[in-house]
């Protein structure tokens, strides 16, 4: 593997342990948990791994010796700066627990596990991937970890292999997943600990113990740069609006992290879309409004950030989806033999009014996305649809009317950009670099507790690393009851952007300023060697949620 | 202007000029100089600024008292990283010159020059931006500066502004303009001489005494930090084929440069596929038959980069664009009366053979967009042909027809992407930061020695800034004579990738392996702070161009 000197540079560098982490910890238990919501039911399903209590860890001044552990580790789901600084720290730790201790990585994700595909992750492989991006180090899948069948072919192996300990790195599915595997192996008494670890760029996988998913950090981080470069050129060009579409499914952390990070003229926020019940119409008529604003100023110009879901999140176009899927999974054969230029009219007569609108609203090309482009399951493949454009293009009709009514006089002209994947496997960030290491190697921790169902819990985040509490948390305490393909089913709650929370109302309180102004900031690269304040900074979002409240 | 973290601490950056330029310096004359072709059609056009000498710049120990200079500045055409600081290193260059020295930006590109819209650029301006990217300082613009009106016109603010010399920081076209116009001083006695400086990100105006031009560096260095970051996604997550479209108009230097830096499994160069007479089938056949042998192998994931301007150098699709070009401004009334579902028949029907075939090769959108979207010339706009899906769409098609016959076992699913405006406005790396303070300091002592229609030449570039040499050449030097519009001109030739140059064929030699095996590298986000090996690196290109020949 020929290397870039960044990474020979970057190989060298030690991630900062929080620092009762650096010597022996023993557990001190808190109270009790309950979960968020729905306590009896969650109660029944998880009769051995709920209630238990908060755990911290404080220095031990009196340690036993350490006995060695085997441990296994998956990484599932879609990748997320730090990964391999997780796998990092959890074998650092469990050798310095004990130096006979061995670390098993089962390959391409969950999958991997059930099939029995594994490496054992010896020095010399670790050592390659300190500080590093991406999950290559092992791979990542997104086979869900949820059958009984599973579970117990898993087992084979970990008895097989002498594993006490199976360390998941997942987001909020598979986290759920890994308390389900908890309480099942405890069930039955198979002497295997499950141990979750917080993963996702998306940041939808948090609350007051879980401050914050590690990889959120880094990813908004570059979606920040390349987003003020684009800011710079368009202030500099002063005759392009683009349209940015961020990664993110279902929350908006994202976008609202880089709109702090870089006051865009405009920043969607899915969230507040929904609770405003505001119409893809609306949603649009903001943007021309701003447009027209901007245009008023000789400002032909400006920079638009979309989150990945947001046509989600807008009430009429769920609707629509819905009682499409339903339509067109029960018409198939005969929507099928229509031809495609009637495809639209057809859909109209067949839709119920309301829903017959909305889609004889949407521009053509969207219109065919929502009936042709259909997963495996028949369901709109939402993720396909360009919002971006779709957006653009929608904006530049309200202007043309707005402009035969004499209430727009200006140019528009848009470019899209959608950023995602460049993000996923960046470099992690100091932040990420540090915290990722701190939960594998505070997993050790726990796993040496001998607890099991818990998640691996890093916090006081916004205070320098070595400030840092280590403990761990039941991950049924995360949990309420959802409706999952008509069934209810016990999950991790999602975080959702919060609209009372502080980093929304900031930037609620600052938009309109950014919108008519131009108040671009411009973060540049994630640094590594510079300054503290260049280097070491944690998230907008984590600063405004944590500090000075 | 709110100002991020990196930017505060990089304003304390100083770069670091050659060591020649610290001091005063004297101009050595070198011998006279040709054009590179067509000389006595170029000395006829530049009767006063033909085969002027070279000149280098050497320490003067008996220097005169300076005096004060007015400058012009201009920036032309599209945004390249490092553009503040020629202006800051030119501000600099002519203060240190005379303390009363002035400089004057003219606003948004040629266009400010002509229209008299201008400000002058005083210290704290230019502190604002030191080491910033973008070109917001003044704005940049289109406009080309060719007609004696505008020269004439542009004269009277030189004049009463009492500038004696302008700076133009541009491409070729607008260096070539430069030369038109201290052509046009000289002959009219109007006291005012002309600097060029060699801009674009697209690393295409370039020859022995101009090594490079600025914005190449930090630009591929910004396209290569994301390319590296898909490719570790890609090889994590090992189900996508990611397809990279690359800006560069023309010449493929950006993605020679980026390949370079991140070894991808496939890199097209547009030049290549022109001098091996390679149809689109060929250029399909060739990424199928890398996707095919890496799906033997279990690799059902790749990298591809596609050279933005790839679409124009295909010599049959080239054909089929002139033809289209003829046939629709003549055809135009007839084909707007066809129905759209008629139109590609249509078409066909009117080509001849050859284009005929060509054009009924592609897939339905992209021969959509060769018919529909044209410039207000009548020209079809290749620049909105989304290459990067053309082929991706084709080189699917092309495996469905190996599976048929047995030669492809594999599966297929491809992600697209565009850079470009992403690195235009980066901050500058040292390299350029760099290269820009020392082309506009270097700008003023050409000023000071009283010559015109010259490019400001700093070279020696693989070696440490302090031992660069500076100088400058004259721009007729590097012209030739080019049918332009129908109409022969003089114009500085552009430089193509040299399929006989190192980068090429070291790019040559190592794409096999690149191919089949998995050697991505991952050169992670631009550096400012760290180890010189990390910060300080010119682009590869540089590095084979000029280092141990």
């Amino acid at each position: 593997m020929k290397k870039s000197a960044l990474q020979k540079a970057r190989a060298n560098y030690q991630p900062k342990l929080p620092i009762v982490l650096t010597g022996a910890v023993k557990a001190v238990e808190g109270k009790p948990t309950t979960s968020v919501a729905d306590q009896d039911e969650i109660k029944k399903l998880f009769p051995n791994t709920y209630g238990l209590p908060e755990l911290k860890f404080e220095k031990n001044p009196n340690p036993g010796p350490g006995k060695p552990l085997n441990v296994g580790v998956i990484l599932s789901g879609g990748q997320a700066p730090g990964g391999h600084n997780v796998i990092c720290g959890l074998f650092d730790g469990i050798k310095k627990i004990h130096r006979d201790s061995r670390l098993f990585g089962f390959i391409m994700g969950p999958g991997g596990f059930v099939d029995h595909k594994y490496i054992e992750l010896t020095a010399p492989i670790i050592n390659e991937y300190r500080n590093t991006g991406g999950f290559d180090i092992i791979g990542s899948g997104r086979t869900k970890l949820e059958k009984k069948e599973q579970f117990d072919k898993g087992l084979e192996i970990l008895k097989e292999l002498d594993i006490k300990a199976l360390v998941i790195i997942g987001g909020d599915d598979s986290n759920t997943n890994a308390a389900i595997l908890a309480e099942y192996y405890k069930e039955i008494n198979a002497g295997v600990q499950v141990i979750g670890c917080p993963k996702t760029i998306d940041g939808d996988l948090k609350n007051d113990l879980i401050e914050t998913s590690f990889g959120f950090d880094t990813a908004t981080k570059v979606y920040s740069e390349v987003i003020g470069n684009i800011e710079r050129d368009c202030n500099s060009a002063k005759k392009y609006w683009h349209f940015i579409k961020l990664m993110g499914r279902s929350a908006s952390h994202i976008a609202l992290e880089c709109g702090l990070q870089t006051q865009p003229n405009v920043c969607i926020i899915s969230e507040e879309v929904e609770a405003k019940n505001m119409t893809l119409q609306d949603v649009v008529d903001n943007i021309a409004n701003v447009v027209a604003r901007r245009a008023e100023d000789g400002n032909n110009f400006g920079t638009v950030l979309i989150p990945e879901g947001l046509i989600e999140f807008i009430p009429a176009v769920k609707k629509l989806i819905a009682e499409l899927n339903d339509f067109l999974a029960a018409n198939a054969a005969e929507f099928a033999a229509v031809a495609p230029a009637q495809q639209r009219t057809f859909i109209i007569e067949h839709l119920s009014k309301e829903n017959a609108e909305v889609y004889a609203s949407l521009p053509e090309g969207v219109a065919r996305q929502l009936t042709l482009d259909r997963d495996p399951h028949g369901n709109v493949q939402v993720s396909l649809i360009e919002t971006e454009k779709l957006l653009s293009e929608m904006v530049g009709k309200r202007l043309a009317k707005m402009k035969e009514e004499g209430k727009y006089n200006g140019k528009f002209s848009a470019l899209h950009h959608f950023f995602g994947y460049e993000g996923r496997c960046a470099d992690p960030s100091n932040f990420d670099a540090d915290y990722c290491y701190a939960l594998g190697y505070n997993a050790a921790q726990l796993i040496n507790s001998g607890v099991t169902g818990y998640m691996s819990s890093v916090r006081n985040l916004v205070k320098p690393s070595v400030q840092w509490i280590a403990g761990g948390i039941p991950i049924t305490m995360m949990m309420n009851m959802e409706r999952r393909n008509g069934e209810l089913k016990p999950v991790i709650q999602k975080a959702l952007v919060d609209l009372n929370g502080r980093p929304f109302k900031k930037f609620a309180e600052m938009r309109d300023n950014w919108a008519l102004n131009t108040c671009y900031v411009y973060p540049g690269p994630i640094q590594y060697f510079g300054p503290a304040e260049v280097c070491d900074q944690p998230s907008i979002t984590l600063q405004y949620e944590h500090s000075a409240k």
